[in-house]
């Protein structure tokens, strides 16, 4: 493989961890859905990928001399919390996904402030001291910055390596409204993305906001290419495992009511679980002749607990779901677990998947779960959902703030006849199937005039 | 006066309203900054004003005959409070403010979508009606409609119409992501407000912002024309004002501690009270030699107590102020009450203006203060008002979510020397000398090719 070829991953999830087990050491394949896309990656490319240590044996692999094709960055612990825990996760996912309440929150204090210089900045200047290390090694690679942990890495490396080609992909919604960031770190981050070469979105809508707050932050994008791929799914992949023996002993545990509502997330506020909940109340209450045939099974993957936001955002769920099953019955069946196989399960058995996200990069259920489900089940979508953009056509559109459209889609999907049914599932099956992760990973590649050339 | 210069104003409250008193009719003038910025374009203009009934006796006035200048609309209390307090006050000044909690706030149910139908284009409807009448009475007048409430009036106008002039000054801010509301409304919003010869709003940043989500709610803005022109403070009014007996009373019960710090709001979430009280405790933490010399007065006029989240918020207010002064001592004076010369007796007697506005369309505090501030006060301005635009130069500009930063701030206003002092209050007091009332006024009709002509 020709060195033009080599690509430097840069993202603060590795596709290995390592831990210690009875002594001897044992890689986990990492989680996530950029791991699952990047990986793909790695079959066609020369691949080196930096990513964070984020286990004890972790930090005992990063300090081993090696230049592996998996290069572990240890940083100091203190201010990997302040960059993941204080200034990543909530705040640009919040700022994002639209989810502060700006009549009260957030507040910035000094913590933050701290958090940001002796955080995220260090932390980002660890990873660019990584990549420019790499490049040393291999001075024609192509580095591919992933997501919202590293915007201010790209502007450093740029500054030791001039000539480098940088590209960066962000996998989470890009709002146009940026003001909740002090005006130096909201420039800080637009010159930082625009340091690269070529800056990538899910869609168009991504894009399109990008350019506008480049234009009020910063003027313009300068000269940064920007460009829109929606990420996808690995259609070998999904296909085995749906056959496979974890999925079929998940399948048989499954509830099987007459017709079975299913939504797939994590236990993350941007994800809508709650008004999901109150538009099924809101269904049953307008549609009493659903009652007693209708289940709404909802697995939730939990997420991020370290963080305030989001254990309450637990508590919220469970207090929604006790309200909705205290009046109709047990209609509402919740599973808070890390169960992949038990979800593919449930993708094959719904008659209607909810994906009513309240903002969204992407929104891989809403293709895992239509390309492998059996029933000619409704895709109910978010319209900001970042597969919208795609799928819109086969799916029933709703607004995530409005319950009582989402009722009336819940009950459009349950009555829908079969054959229109049919021609939706056939068509969401047909996209995904061609457009699957190897175009994504092409059309991105395509991007980069050198790893094109 | 001709008869190309007829005004027909067309906005929610008008510049009077009527009480019936002891078996006599009495005129109050309305309140509010709409009613006085308009007050002046009457003494150059043929006037009709239309706006709604608001009181028994208006409804009275409504039902006679007449044609007068102002006409009352008497609508069913029933839509006016749907229109008024569900639709228009909280869902569209919130959605513009970018007030909304999104991770749970707002559900929309069955109430809202019957709301938006029944009540904010029922008296939407009910406008272009009064409107449609008094253009066969003026059948070259110019229609001038304003603010937020007001945004499906232009195009059932137009339908009835093709040929009138018909303009629109949004007082609010305009965001550019409007997809809390459900598609057809927002939708319905962007149609009716491209219905108008010309849009105008305060500031380039929301004319921009309109742009914006013009293009992607309909696809452009289809040869509207769109502008920004600042509202501003009457000036004679305002140095009448000042040297007013109520004035000078009130200014002899004002506190006078060492330095003034003053605030001046309605209660609304908007104005971002609560982080202001917590901006100042960050200040008297950090900078413990401010204790004991510096008080900040916050003159808080009641707002909107029919709308749970305004009544949440005072209570936010005032919890805030009792941790403050229980920890500090009585460091901070609140008075809620609608007292316009105390207004304006603090106006003169400030060290330091705060106004830190999560988010304004203008904020005319930010003009009046300086304009009759006798301290060489210091005005502390949140980048999200639109008079930022126009006053940045001699304001110290803060984000609102800041809350180190506001203390930065503050502190900076405190010990910032004399002549700086000055050299700033001077700039802002013939910046808005310079940009008064009438400034705006004839900005506006500039944009009106019929009445320019």
């Amino acid at each position: 493989m020709s060195e033009q070829n080599t690509l430097i991953v840069v993202s603060n999830r590795g596709p290995v961890t390592y831990d210690k087990v009875d002594g001897r050491r044992v890689e986990r394949r990492g989680g996530g859905g950029l791991v699952t896309a990047l990986r793909g990656v790695r079959e066609q490319h020369h691949v080196i990928w930096i990513a964070s240590a984020t286990t004890d044996e972790d930090r005992v692999v990063a300090g081993e001399a090696g230049g592996g094709e998996v290069v572990l960055v240890a940083h100091e612990a203190e201010a990997y919390d302040r960059y993941y825990n204080v200034v990543a996760n909530p705040m640009l996912w919040f700022i994002q996904h639209s989810l502060w309440d700006q009549a009260s929150r957030p507040e910035l204090g000094l913590a933050f402030h701290d958090a940001w210089r002796e955080g995220y900045a260090r932390v980002n200047r660890s990873f660019a001291d990584a990549v420019v290390a790499a490049l040393d090694e291999h001075p024609d690679a192509t580095v591919f910055f992933h997501d919202y942990h590293l915007y201010l890495a790209p502007k450093f490396v740029r500054a030791a390596r001039p000539d480098a080609l940088l590209a960066h992909f962000v996998h989470i919604p890009w709002p146009v409204d940026w003001s909740v960031l002090p005006e130096p770190m909201r420039r800080a981050v637009h010159d930082g993305l625009l340091a690269n070469d070529v800056v990538a979105f899910h869609t168009r809508r991504w894009a399109q906001n990008f350019e506008r707050s480049c234009e009020d932050t910063v003027g313009g994008t300068h000269g940064t290419r920007v460009t829109h791929h929606p990420l996808s799914v690995d259609v070998a992949e999904f296909e085995r495992l749906q056959a496979s023996n974890a999925v079929r002993a998940a399948e048989a545990t499954l509830p099987r009511p007459e017709k079975l509502i299913v939504r797939v997330d994590r236990t993350d506020p941007s994800k809508n679980i709650v008004r999901g909940f109150h538009a099924f109340a809101v269904l049953l209450e307008e549609h009493p002749e659903w009652r007693g045939r209708v289940t709404m099974l909802a697995l939730l993957d939990p997420s991020r607990q370290s963080i305030p936001e989001y254990v309450e955002y637990v508590a919220d769920i469970e207090r929604a779901v006790r309200e909705v099953n205290d009046r109709f019955g047990p209609v509402i069946s919740v599973q808070v677990a890390d169960d992949f196989p038990r979800s593919v399960a449930a993708y094959k058995q719904y008659d209607v998947l909810l994906v009513n996200a309240v903002s969204d990069g992407l929104n891989l259920v809403a293709k895992e779960g239509p390309l492998v489900n059996q029933r000619g089940g409704v895709l109910v979508l978010s319209e900001n959902a970042g597969a919208y953009e795609e799928l819109a056509e086969w799916a029933i559109g709703v607004n995530p703030f409005d319950v009582w459209g989402q009722a009336q889609a819940l009950h459009e999907a349950l009555v829908m006849e079969a054959g229109e049914r049919a021609r939706r599932a056939d068509g969401l099956r047909a996209q995904v199937r061609d457009r699957d992760l190897s175009q994504w990973i092409a059309g991105l590649l395509s991007d980069l005039p050198r790893a094109a050339a």
